[in-house]
C-alpha cells in the first residue's frame, strides 16, 4: 500500500536553475493526487514518468502563479488524450474562475466532469475524505488567502499474526479479527481473545503539505507527530526579515515547525531564484532537525507501513 | 542588423519528446519581440539565453492554450525581476480579461505598463510601427479566430558606394546620397547622378508566421516573395482529412503555400504529438518546396541583408 511524494517543482517566482515551479505528485494506495500545479506541471509529470491520466483530484493551495499557472494546460491536455473520469478539484473560489474564463475563450468544453470545491483557506476542516484517508486544510499566513493540505491514513486494521493462527481457522473469524473482535465458540464461550492471534495495527500514515507562509509556530498543533512535514524555505536565515515581509520563510524556520511538531522527517523546498546552491538550506535545517531534506525534483520520498 | 528568429516550441496541442509548445523569439535590429506564448515559454527562453526583459512587444495569434499559456507566468517575471519598460501586447479582445482576473487573484500590480492592443483577426491590417519595421495581422482560419503576423521591414536607404566617393565628399552630400537625391553645386550644376555614387538598397526583408490554420491557398497573395515563411504542418498529408476538419495544414500543404507565394524558404512546425519521428515532415515538404525546414526548438534562423 503505497503512501508517497514525488517532488516536480522546488522553486518559487522565478524559474531557476532547471528548478521548476511548485508541484508535487502523491500516491496512496490506488489514488493518486496533485497538490499545487506551477506552470510546466504537465511536462515534469512526464518526466518523471507519472500519470497525468491517473489523477482523482487536485489540489491547489493559494492562486499565486508559480502555484497554479499549469493547471489550466494540464486539464486541457486530460482532455485531448481522451480522459472521461471524473476529477475533482480543491481550490480558492476564485480559481473557478479561472478556468471558466479559458474554457470560454479557448471555445473548450472539457471531455470530464470537473467536480470544483472550493474551500476556506482560514479554517481547519476536511476537504476530502475516501475509504482510505482524509485530506485537511491548514490556515496558512500569507500574501494571499493560502492553505497547505493534511494528508492522513484512516486508522489501520489489526494485523493476523500467522504464526498464531490455528489450523483450519473460517475466513468469517479472520474478518472478525480484523475488526478487532473476540472469537467465541457455538455456545459462546471464549475461545481466543483478539490479542492472542493479531498484532497491533500499523499507525496511520500522514504527509503535511505547507505551501507559502510565513513561520506559524501554532501549526505544530496540528502536525503533532506528522510523518512527514513539506515546509516551504524560500530563504534562509539570513534573509528572515525579509521572508517575514513577503509572509515566506526560512530553512531553520521550517527546521524549527519540524521539531516542535516531532514530525519523523522534514521536506524543505520553494527556494528562492536568488540561491544557486542549495546545500545550505539542508546543513541550516539539520542543525536544528536532524531529518531533514531538500524537496527537489524528481525525488520520491515513501513513507512505509511500520 | 540583424532579423533572426529563435524556435522556442514546436508542438502543438499536448507537449511530448521534449518538444514544448509554441513560441517564437525574433530580434530585428534592436528591437525583440515574442510571438506566442505557449506554457513554459520563459524556462525555453533562459535556456537558449535570450532575454525577457528585452522584449518590447508581445504577439499572440490566438486563445488556445498552446500559444498562451505562458504568459501570464512570463509577465509575471518580468515584474518579479524588476522591469520598469512599458511592453505592448497585440492579442484577440479577451487576452485582456484573462490577464486580468490572474493579477486580480494573485493580488499583483505589474510594476511596468503592458498597453494592450486588441486587433481584429478577421482583416488585414499593420497593427505594429516602429522606424525600422511594420507588423501586419494575416487572416487565417481556425477553431476560433486566429491571425498570423507579417513582420515587413520599411525601404532601406541606398547604399554608399566608398569606391566611387570623391576625395573629401561631404557628410552633409552622404546625407542627400542615402536619400536617393543627386548632388547639386554652387551654383546648382548637377555634379553626380545618385546612381553614380551608390548601389541599390537592399531589399526589405520579410517574415511571415502562420499559425494555426487550415490551409488557405490565397495567402499566396499576401505572402508574395517573402523571406522566410513559418506555416503551421500539424499532420503529414497522410491525414490531410484530419487536418482540415481540424483546422490545421500538412506539411505539403505549407510547401505547396511556400511554392506558390514564391517565398525563399519555408519553416514548418506545431507538429502533433502523434509524430515521435519528425524526419517525413521535411522529406513531404522538400518534394514540392526545396527551402523547407524543421521549426524545432533552439534554432535560430537568420535573415541577412543582401
Amino acid at each position: 500500500m503505497p503512501f508517497k511524494v514525488t517532488i516536480l517543482g522546488s522553486n518559487s517566482a522565478i524559474p531557476a536553475y532547471g528548478r521548476h515551479h511548485t508541484a508535487q505528485y502523491i500516491q496512496i494506495k490506488n489514488k493518486h493526487f496533485l497538490v499545487d500545479c506551477g506552470e510546466a506541471t504537465q511536462n515534469q509529470i512526464k518526466r518523471y514518468k507519472l500519470s497525468a491520466q491517473k489523477i482523482n483530484a487536485i489540489f491547489i493551495s493559494h492562486l499565486h502563479g508559480d502555484h497554479y499557472l499549469g493547471l489550466v494546460g494540464l486539464l486541457s491536455s486530460m482532455h485531448l488524450q481522451g480522459r472521461t473520469t471524473a476529477l475533482n478539484l480543491y481550490g480558492p473560489l476564485g480559481l473557478r474562475d479561472i478556468i471558466t474564463l479559458h474554457l470560454k475563450y479557448s471555445d473548450t468544453t472539457l471531455r470530464y466532469k470537473v467536480n470544483f470545491f472550493p474551500y476556506n483557506a482560514n479554517e481547519e476542516s476536511i476537504i476530502y475524505e475516501d475509504k482510505h484517508i482524509t485530506v485537511s486544510t491548514i490556515p496558512l499566513e500569507h500574501r494571499i488567502d493560502c492553505s497547505g493540505f493534511l494528508f492522513l491514513e484512516k486508522p489501520h486494521e489489526v494485523r493476523i499474526n500467522k504464526e498464531k493462527l490455528p489450523e483450519g481457522f473460517s475466513l468469517e473469524n479472520i474478518g472478525r479479527l480484523k475488526k478487532g473482535e473476540d472469537i467465541f465458540g457455538n455456545d459462546s464461550q471464549l475461545l481466543y481473545k483478539n490479542s492472542e492471534l493479531t498484532l497491533p495495527a500499523f499507525p496511520s500514515r500522514s504527509y503535511a503539505y505547507c505551501s507559502d507562509t510565513r513561520y506559524l509556530p501554532h501549526l505544530k498543533r496540528q502536525l503533532k507527530g506528522v510523518n512527514v512535514l513539506y515546509h516551504e524555505a524560500t530563504f534562509l536565515d539570513e534573509n528572515e526579515l525579509r521572508a517575514s515581509n513577503t509572509f515566506h520563510s526560512t530553512a531553520g524556520q521550517a527546521a524549527q515547525l519540524a521539531k516542535d511538531a516531532k514530525a519523523k522527517k522534514l521536506l524543505i523546498g520553494h527556494f528562492s531564484a536568488r540561491y544557486k546552491d542549495l546545500s545550505p538550506f539542508e546543513q541550516e535545517a539539520r542543525k536544528i532537525f536532524s531529518e531533514s531534506y531538500l524537496a527537489i525534483e524528481g525525488t520520491t520520498f515513501d513513507i512505509p507501513l511500520k
